[in-house]
C-alpha cells in the first residue's frame, strides 16, 4: 500500500480524493513532477525541486509549502509506503517513485484560480521491460510540438491519443518533430551519438533532470551538443537513445521506417546507462 | 444546493470527489460540454448532445451512458436541485447550467486509458454583467490557436495563465489569432458584422451551439459567411460580438487598441440578441 499527501492530510492513496470544481478536471490546469528514490532518498531532490518550482511561477501558481516541509512530506511517505509494503523483515528500503501534482484549486465560477491544490503521492516504479534495453525501441515520428513544453504542466493528451498509432506501428513511443526539428519523446529527452559527439535537442524540450545527469555524465567522454537537431541527422547517426527518471537511458534503434545506426544496441548508451546506474547505486 | 452525478452516484456537488489516478487530474486527459435550460428544459439538448459524443470519440473514450439515460439524469438533477434551491413555494423553474465531464479515468500506470470517468454537474449560471450588454466587452489579441479546437477537450489553461495580463489591460478576454487569422475567444466564438454580412471563422474553433443557433436565426436579415476572417478585416468592422451558452450575443467594442466601429455597440448586434432572446423566452 502507498501513502499520498493532499493538503496536508496523509493517507493511503486509493483513499485521497479531490473535489469536482478542480480547475486539473475542468480546465486542465495543473502541473506535476516525477522522480525515483534510490536506497531511499530522493534522486537530484535539489535539482527537482528547482524544476517544480519553476513550473509552479511559470503558470503563477504559489506553491502551499516550502522545500524543506515538501522534503519532509516525501521521507513521511517513504517510511510509511515501506512499513506498509514490508511484509517481512527486509532490511534494505524499496524505492518508489514520487509525483507531485499541483493544480489550480477550486474554483466557483470555474476559471479564476484561488487558492491550489497540492498532492504528493508515493507510487510503485513501473520499470522498462529488460528486452527494451537488449533490442531498443521502436518509436513513430509525431508532427507535433508540446505547448509551454518547458513547464511540466499535466498537458499529455497527445500520446493517449496516439496510443492506438503507436500500437499499430508496434512501437512504444512518440517522437516529436515540427517543421523538421526534432524536439523530444511524448515523456523523455532525445539523444543522438555520431562518433564522440553527443547531440541533444535545447528547444521546445522538459529539461529533464536524467537529461541533465547523462550530459554530465558524459563530460569526459563525449563531445556534447545542446541544439536544434534536424530530422535529417537521424540518416547518419551511429547511437540513439531516450533519457528519463524510469528509463534511464534507453536505446532507440528504430524511428518509425528508419533503423539507427546497425539495428543493435551501440556501446557508447550502454556505456552511459552503466555510468549512470553506477551513480545511482552510490546515491 | 446543487447536485450532481458521477459514475452513477447522485449527490450534492460539494460532496463528489474523483480519486487522485484519474487521467484529467494526471494528463490533462479530459473533455467537457456545458449548456443551460431555459424555463427548466435543456437547450439545444439534441445538438449538444451530438457535439459531447463527436468529443468523446474524437478523444477515444467511450461513452457509459446512452442519450436517454443521460437527460433522465439531467432532468433528475434539475429537479433534486430546484427542490434543494426553493425556499418558498416559486412555481417557475430555476434554471442552472449543466456541466458534463468525460475523464480518460482511473489509471494504474498514470498513461492507460482503462473506462472513463462521467461527471454531470448542475451548477448556478454566472450571468454576464448587464453593462457589458450596454457598453460592449474588451479583448485582447493573443497569438494562439486551441489545440484540437473542434474537441471541447479540458485544456484551457492558455485563458487562466493570460488572467493578469487580461485584467492589467482592462480587457475581458483574450481574442485568439495565429498568423493573422482570428480564430475565436478563450470560451466562445466570434462575429463581425460588415452592413448585411455577417462574418465568422470556420477553422480551428470550437463549433459553438449558441454559434450555430445564431446563424440559423441571422439567415433571413444577413448574408453569412463562414470562412477565414483576417486580422486586417477588424478595421472596417462596423460591428462585432461573441456568442456562447452564457453570453448569448456579447458586443465586442474594443480589441486591443483598436475601436470596432463607432466604439458603441450598434444595431445588428443589439437585433440578434434579441432575436435570441425571443427563442430561448419560448424554449
Amino acid at each position: 500500500m502507498y501513502y499520498g499527501y493532499f493538503n496536508g492530510a496523509i493517507a493511503p492513496t486509493d483513499q485521497l480524493a479531490i473535489g469536482v470544481t478542480d480547475l486539473s478536471l475542468l480546465r486542465g490546469y495543473g502541473l506535476f513532477d516525477y522522480f525515483l528514490t534510490y536506497n531511499g532518498r530522493p534522486f537530484q531532490w535539489d535539482w527537482y525541486w528547482e524544476r517544480f518550482q519553476n513550473s509552479a511561477s511559470r503558470m503563477h501558481l504559489p506553491l502551499p509549502l516550502g522545500k524543506d516541509e515538501t522534503y519532509a512530506v516525501v521521507m513521511n511517505l517513504v517510511e510509511r509506503s515501506n512499513n506498509a509494503i514490508r511484509t517481512s523483515g527486509l532490511a534494505t528500503p524499496i524505492d518508489v517513485g514520487f509525483r507531485f501534482v499541483l493544480t489550480g484549486g477550486y474554483s466557483a465560477d470555474s476559471i479564476s484560480v484561488v487558492r491550489p491544490n497540492l498532492l504528493i503521492m508515493a507510487e510503485p516504479i513501473h520499470p522498462v521491460p529488460l528486452v527494451q534495453y537488449e533490442l531498443g525501441i521502436k518509436v513513430i515520428l509525431d508532427d507535433y510540438v508540446r505547448e509551454m513544453a518547458e513547464v511540466k504542466s499535466t498537458d499529455y493528451k497527445r500520446v493517449i491519443l496516439m496510443a492506438e498509432a503507436i500500437r499499430a506501428a508496434r512501437a512504444s513511443d512518440l517522437l516529436y518533430q515540427k517543421g523538421g526539428e526534432i524536439s523530444e519523446l511524448s515523456r523523455s529527452n532525445f539523444f543522438l551519438v555520431k562518433g564522440d559527439r553527443l547531440i541533444t535537442p535545447d528547444k521546445h524540450i522538459l529539461h529533464g533532470i536524467t537529461r541533465k545527469t547523462i550530459i554530465q555524465l558524459a563530460q569526459s567522454d563525449f563531445k556534447v551538443e545542446e541544439r536544434t537537431v534536424l530530422l535529417s541527422e537521424l540518416y547518419d547517426a551511429d547511437e540513439a537513445f531516450t533519457t528519463s527518471s524510469t528509463k534511464r537511458v534507453l536505446p532507440v534503434t528504430q524511428i518509425g521506417d528508419l533503423t539507427i545506426g546497425d539495428g543493435h544496441v551501440g556501446p557508447k548508451s550502454k556505456f552511459l546507462l552503466e555510468r549512470f546506474d553506477e551513480l545511482v547505486k552510490a546515491w
